[in-house]
């Protein structure tokens, strides 16, 4: 035995902040109504749900899906199943079927909770799902449905005690997981353990990371079933704030009435939906003044996203990195203190940035021969990220070792990196535009684009090129009705001449209404670069 | 392999603190200067220091022992034994000769770091002391002594490089160890694991316990020889933060004079140093606007003081409650959500108390039968803790069956809690007084005497009684200038009758010029109470 042995268990947490902040609220958006509840009931939920687990024949180490919103119930599963001992694997249910078939077979989720609308889905399915034993919808009585065996949730609940007592586990057991989409073949998948998750928790509770507090009231826009929106479910109830679940399929407007009527103070959300709340919120002014921070990821903010915010409606933006692999936070944007006296301007400059790595992980800038590039904020290399929330394997998998090196991860990611160790990425390693022997950045490309006053999304790839191996391409979602196509390209392209050389500029505008996404919502490169191959050959 | 298992180690918060805040302030007091360096200075310092250890032949796993107060040279050593894979054992060097001897032998150190003032106290002791194989006096140069083999800590890291590379240890290794004073008997020793330390030093960054940040200047008053300082050394060079040292035998004036210079944000002291601080502030108008929080410990902070800092100089105190055992933050005040509207008078009211367990660790307050007393805050109980950064054994020592079961902690306090679950600390179990079979308790009695203007301090005692088995003395220092004793204690008699039963009253009143301190700066009250018992046959 050793001096402090302890187990690192989400249990611990949960326990504790049902046990100390009974009063504190949870509340779900519901259509157009919201769902209130209390921890103290929470907490019990949570336990009827353990007890109903053990009656659905769940063992410890299983894996049990979710295929759901962001709601009350499925927070509910949050903790309910890695506190049971099993593996709560949250499915992305923007993927298409034959993924969606891969990951749940491969994962051998023992059972499935859906919500309602995805029912269809789960059904269609059902027949090709080998390792599945029962259904629950996640609703108050069954639906009509060919599933089975299927249970409704609330049925199961009024069925079951309130008093479930969680078992002590292994704190290295598997407690949750999540696939990742990949650049060739099928998904692939990352497991958390208890420990992981505890301190990522913990982490997002530093003063200096999120600073999560019981007198947040946070809105975790971001799909519970996208790594985890982001830890904030976990971290919230950890710390007894306040949490506002945005519900099935929410718009844009919804969002900015929950953040006025709620008083929200920490929101987490894909940059595209930022976006989307900036259009609305010129139209009709929603007070989200409470707001202490908007978190945006998924992709870079543009420069000029983060104006608006922060200088127009007085809204910080916070920047982060990370990724599946890292649960997800292993960097965040922080204002060195020797330049505080930088004022506003100075803090926007540090945000646009994805920042330094957060306390207990290690990360690496590295060169084509893994080595650390100077910190000049000028040469490029790949981010490597190593600690105790950093995976070390896929689940499974051979591509494992294609990604992961000596405790190390690689990233994929591209980045520089300032004289204060603050990260900029660049790109991804496969979206970097090769041209003639130098790199192009497609992001730096978008950005300037999305700064321009006409251009309400851009999106930059690589094109083949005889000559040049790659050129880059422009797609572009102009503002507004329509207007020359002609002029509106000069325009741009004269516009980015201000600010890169004359090689980085595109070949090509392509004037789109909108940019295809991927199941994460971000701009599907991938499938873009496809179509624009074809496409090229007419050029 | 599981998953996810990068090492919880100290090395990995030095490395980052080092390499990202290279431009940040380490100051120390030295007599009437203050010595300043940056993060950067700092660390290749303490990469000096590895290959010191290693050239002096400190194994891995062996204690290093240091004698000495707060300042940079103790920083150092701080981060470099634990990060060389040795035990940090800070010796408390308040103590007596024996106490001293003893702990250093039983601990087996190799190695005793000591300040140039306290060298006559090592050389004293040397020729018993029977593991040492080196001394080193925290100087630039080697001073007259003794001692043999002996190094000046300056010529040592003059001597070597500054590239050491500290190793990966295990999680679980032994990083820190402190030696606590026990009832009877010697000292008891605690180790803290790498680990342990690792998650402590988070936990103080969290935005709801002390929210250690970058952009704090810290000033550590409590001994770097008393539990780590409470934490703040580990906690502020992980997060960045200007740390201020305030060196050999700081004043009250020389800790109000470094406030309002380097504009703390965050100090810390024992109670009795606020207290002193306090007068001083009465003759001479420091600034210590600056401070966000001054957190005061080792015993309960009185009312009226709380109120005289909060109220009258606007700095709020920051309350938490620990030991030796518990690393020692295992809980923090904290003003829960729903009482937010209850203005500074209720914060106060929450702050007085001890507060709530922090994230990550287990609190119970139980009966004699081992049973969780309810949330009343009336029914007294012990303080039981555990966690993974709670000790489970005394180092070597018969006597941890005594206090530690099933992994917690019993700590001897005894409290009530709330129905928000905040903590009241009632009183040491040893220092309760039990009168006629009902508990009167010691502390409540002080704190309503030192609430008078009159009185400066005051500590009540049992002694033992005929027909009531114990009744309270208690022991006051008063304020200014003497006054007749009669009638001083007949005003302090009524203004205790105004807020306890008559049978709490104290039946003697006692004045004295001071109050006798233990090593740690506490009111030594088995002192108290054995020279009371021999007083008390003359009454």
């Amino acid at each position: 035995m050793n001096a402090m042995s302890s187990p690192l268990l989400l249990r611990t947490l949960f326990e504790r902040a049902v046990q100390y902040f009974p009063h504190n609220e949870i509340v779900s958006r519901e259509d157009d109504n919201v769902f209130r509840y209390r921890y103290k009931d929470f907490g019990l939920r949570v336990r009827r749900l353990g007890h109903a687990l053990e009656a659905l024949g769940v063992r410890r180490g299983e894996r049990v899906a979710t295929l759901a919103w962001n709601h009350y119930r499925h927070l509910e599963l949050y903790f309910a199943v890695p506190s049971y001992g099993a593996v709560l694997h949250t499915v992305n249910l923007r993927l298409g079927d034959e993924d969606l078939v891969y990951i749940v077979n491969h994962a051998e989720d023992a059972v499935v909770f859906v919500d309602l609308d995805l029912l269809p889905v789960v059904e269609r399915l059902a027949p090709r799902l080998r390792s599945v034993r029962a259904y629950v919808v996640l609703d108050s009585v069954l639906p009509s449905t060919r599933l089975r065996p299927v249970f409704a949730y609330e049925q199961l609940l009024e069925g079951s005690r309130s008093d479930y007592a969680f078992p002590t586990v292994d704190e290295n057991a598997p407690a949750g997981m999540c696939y990742t989409s990949a650049t060739t073949g099928r998904p692939k998948g990352v497991v958390y353990t208890q420990r992981s998750l505890y301190l990522h928790t913990l982490t997002l509770g530093l003063a200096d990371v999120l600073a999560v507090s019981e007198y947040d009231t946070i809105l975790p826009v971001v799909p519970m079933f996208h790594v985890n929106s982001w830890g904030l479910p976990f971290a919230g109830v950890t710390m007894g704030s306040k949490l506002v679940l945005p519900g099935v399929r929410p718009r844009p407007e919804d969002l900015l009435r929950l953040i006025e009527s709620e008083r929200v103070t920490l929101a987490a959300a894909a940059v595209t939906v930022g976006i989307d709340m900036l259009k609305v919120l010129a139209e009709h002014p929603y007070d989200i003044s409470s707001l202490r921070y908007l978190m945006l990821g998924g992709q870079a903010t543009p420069q000029a996203v983060m104006e608006q915010y922060w200088l127009r409606y007085g809204v910080p933006i916070f920047t982060a990195w990370g990724a599946t692999e890292t649960s997800p936070i292993a960097t965040c944007a922080h204002v060195p203190r020797h330049r505080l006296t930088e004022g506003v301007e100075g803090r926007i400059a540090v945000h646009v940035r994805q920042g330094r790595v957060v306390p207990g992980l290690e990360l690496r800038v590295v060169d084509d021969n893994g080595q650390d590039v100077p910190w000049d904020d000028r040469t490029m290399g790949e981010v490597w990220v190593r600690g105790p929330w950093v995976a070390r394997e896929y689940y499974r998998d051979l591509r494992s070792r294609e990604s992961f090196g000596d405790g190390w991860w690689h990233s994929g990611d591209i980045a520089t990196i300032d004289g204060d160790g603050i990260l900029r990425l660049v790109d991804r390693k496969k979206d970097l535009i090769k041209s003639g022997g130098e790199w192009i950045s497609s992001v730096d490309l978008e950005n300037e684009l999305m700064a321009h006053p006409d251009v309400a999304e851009a999106c930059v790839v690589a094109v083949p090129h005889e000559k040049w191996l790659e050129r880059p391409v422009a797609c572009v979602v102009l503002r507004g009705t329509s207007r020359d196509e002609e002029s509106a390209a000069a325009e741009l392209r004269a516009w980015l001449a201000n600010k890169f050389p004359k090689w980085w500029l595109p070949d090509r505008f392509l004037f789109m209404h909108e940019i295809p996404r991927t199941g994460a919502g971000k701009f599907n490169k991938r499938r873009l670069r496809e179509e624009l191959r074809s496409l090229a050959h007419e050029w």
